[in-house]
């Protein structure tokens, strides 16, 4: 098999110039990541331990209109990968001990690189090598926004008595505001990841027959995003009255004439997450099942229509909510018809009521209408799209409409 | 294709006879999860969203001696999981809105179920919730655990607000403790996902022929892990010299006549993780990786034969290094060769050289000598077993030689 996705040059993530705005109008001097999302994004930096556990430590460290003095502080124990990553931060602060043997002779760049790191004084804790980078930052005087979702009780007060003249502000929110409008590369992933998760639904789908069980059908879908080079992630697959269930995990139960097969589902490439959802039924549709859908796409289609940059993100949960109303669900109710994705799953901007979001161009978004019914079923269109200058692109290779299988 | 594994009996995952021995020795009254993997193992809830993100909370509250006083703390969007899977805790206190409908006309018993949690008052925000439920289960006022992993910095000072006459103490550790010793649910699943690691290399190391590349070897690692019902997680495969780093993800490098292949992998299985090593040579080994890897193999060995109940945890990794020193590679050196494993990746014993750890039966556990040579490559026999009364049983279908491909 050959590589499906071509090689990253070197494309950067985070949005540098909206970080430097961000930070310039909340008056912050520097931001720090903590929790994977956000050190990922700001650096390029995958640091395994804290994707996969709760407790491991990893900083990034961005000064404001000064990225030369920005700083990843990493396990030592996690170093290889610093070294093997795109990362563009330049400096580095390390922590506790890991043995590494050297082999004599001449070394590879890649490996020089990494003795060198290895080189670096020890900076003792996590905390530590932290406030020591933020003071090679320049800042430990200074205003910091620190990313609270990586931290535990505690730490937050414990960077402040090692850096007492610093003001600690939080900062994911702010991380959440400059992740809102993408970059090149990240809209390359997300467009990826959001079209291998159609091409699993397809894969699945390909498998229905009488009596195959939910199980059954995921581990084709699973086995296609892992094809596809993604790591599964979001997984709900629910047949009959148990598509009603919104985060149906695949059981035993098995699929019958008539039933509904519900997707909401997506993986992750290159860290960068999908969500989407599709419908089918395995044979004949009832009456009920065509109209509600039918609605329910509708919806998804006129907000899709309305989306372009300067449009309130309320309007479009409005008119969603509006129009699948009009077209078959009377009854229909929801507190969100869509979310920003990116690295993080719910990025900005909010589609709901009372969201004070405005869409801009280089923004990511889900677009949904999900109707969960206790008892029959449930029906879904989610499509993710990127917003340009005039409208949308969509990333989706197939419409939200309601299948027949087989 | 079949299931693989035959379905659980409502097994429970938490040892609640050492839940409440601990608790007594510590003079706790109640224990608070909050963390993924905590909450699973208390309750054998899998509440998704904070198991893909980080932010969103669900806690689980379990007093000493009280356990039908137990409770669950739930997002309103995720009670769909809690009512379809299998969880042993009576009582549930639910936060949030989200919109179900409902079918007309008689309900299984599981939409029954959903439709009685949905019917509860909305509790209000999560610690208010949680508040609600450790005051229902008679600790308001009493010394609680908290599970502090889950937790986000201001949670601790928020949820004392709450309860100002309650006395909280922190609880993770507490759970590594009681985790350390296994129920027969938790070691079914533990084997299950140790073997069907062993498979994936069996798969992976198939395709092995000149000019592969490490991610395309990666491909058929993780197609099987799915085929298995495994979630992947840990996937280092690394070829040549790049076998050296010891978290290596796998890249566009190709596979060449003499390369060593290092895989230090591992999947879920029921939230259970595995976390295994085997290493392979593709054509024929050079002499140095023969007697390298022989005495790392024996060093692992002469770790496995001494482990029993009693053994001191310290004892075992001077041996391993001591063997391994001693077999052929004099300048051994590490800081651990091994750890306990469950539904986290490091539970108890740690098998460091100042461990205060006790090897007690039931205790499942990665034991693993692991050599990076910086230039060379990297070499590492990682077997997961489990402490019987009289020594160990091994998970392993294979043994940890060096295997020579094709």
């Amino acid at each position: 098999m050959t590589r499906l996705f071509p090689s990253s040059q070197s494309g950067q993530l985070v949005n540098l110039d909206r970080l430097d705005a961000v930070l310039a109008v909340e008056n912050v001097d520097a931001l720090v990541a903590s929790s994977p999302e956000n050190v990922t994004y700001a650096s390029g930096y995958w640091a395994l331990s804290q994707w996969i556990r709760r407790g491991p430590q990893t900083y990034v460290v961005i000064p404001r209109k000064a990225q030369d003095r920005s700083a990843v502080v990493a396990s030592t124990a996690l170093l290889d990968l610093l070294a093997d990553q795109d990362v563009w931060v330049p400096n580095l602060r390390r922590f506790g001990y890991f043995q590494m043997d050297r082999a004599a002779g001449l070394l590879s760049s890649l490996d020089e690189k990494l003795l060198g790191f290895f080189g670096l004084p020890d900076d003792g804790t996590p905390l530590e090598a932290l406030a020591m980078a933020l003071t090679d930052a320049g800042v430990a005087k200074a205003r910091i926004a620190i990313d609270e979702l990586g931290l535990l009780p505690g730490d937050w007060e414990h960077l402040q008595d090692l850096l007492p003249n610093a003001t600690l502000v939080p900062g994911s929110g702010l991380f959440r505001t400059i992740r809102a409008i993408k970059t090149p590369e990240e809209i390359n992933r997300l467009r990826y990841v959001a079209q291998a998760a159609e091409h699993a639904i397809q894969a699945a789908l390909a498998e229905a027959r009488s009596d195959l069980t939910e199980i059954e059908m995921a581990r084709a879908f699973h086995r296609k995003t892992v094809e596809s080079d993604c790591q599964p992630v979001l997984g709900c697959i629910g047949f009959g009255p148990r598509s009603a269930m919104p985060n149906v995990q695949p059981s035993d139960a098995r699929l019958v004439e008539g039933d509904l097969i519900r997707f909401d589902v997506g993986g992750r490439f290159k860290h960068y997450r999908a969500d989407i959802a599709r419908v089918a039924v395995f044979g004949e549709p009832s009456a009920k099942i065509k109209s509600y859908h039918r609605a329910l796409h509708r919806g998804v289609q006129a907000a899709l229509e309305m989306i372009k940059p300067g449009v309130k993100a309320a309007d479009v949960f409005a008119r969603a909510v509006d129009i699948t109303r009009r077209e078959g669900i009377n009854h229909f109710a929801r507190s969100h018809v869509g979310h920003g994705i990116g690295i993080d799953g719910y990025d900005l901007p909010d589609l709901t009521p009372t969201s004070p979001d405005i869409i801009e161009a280089g923004m990511v978004m889900c677009v949904e209408a999900p109707y969960y019914e206790i008892g029959w079923g449930g029906l879904q269109v989610e499509d993710t799209v990127v917003v340009r200058d005039d409208g949308i692109e969509t990333f989706m290779i197939t419409d939200g409409r309601l299948r027949v299988s087989p």
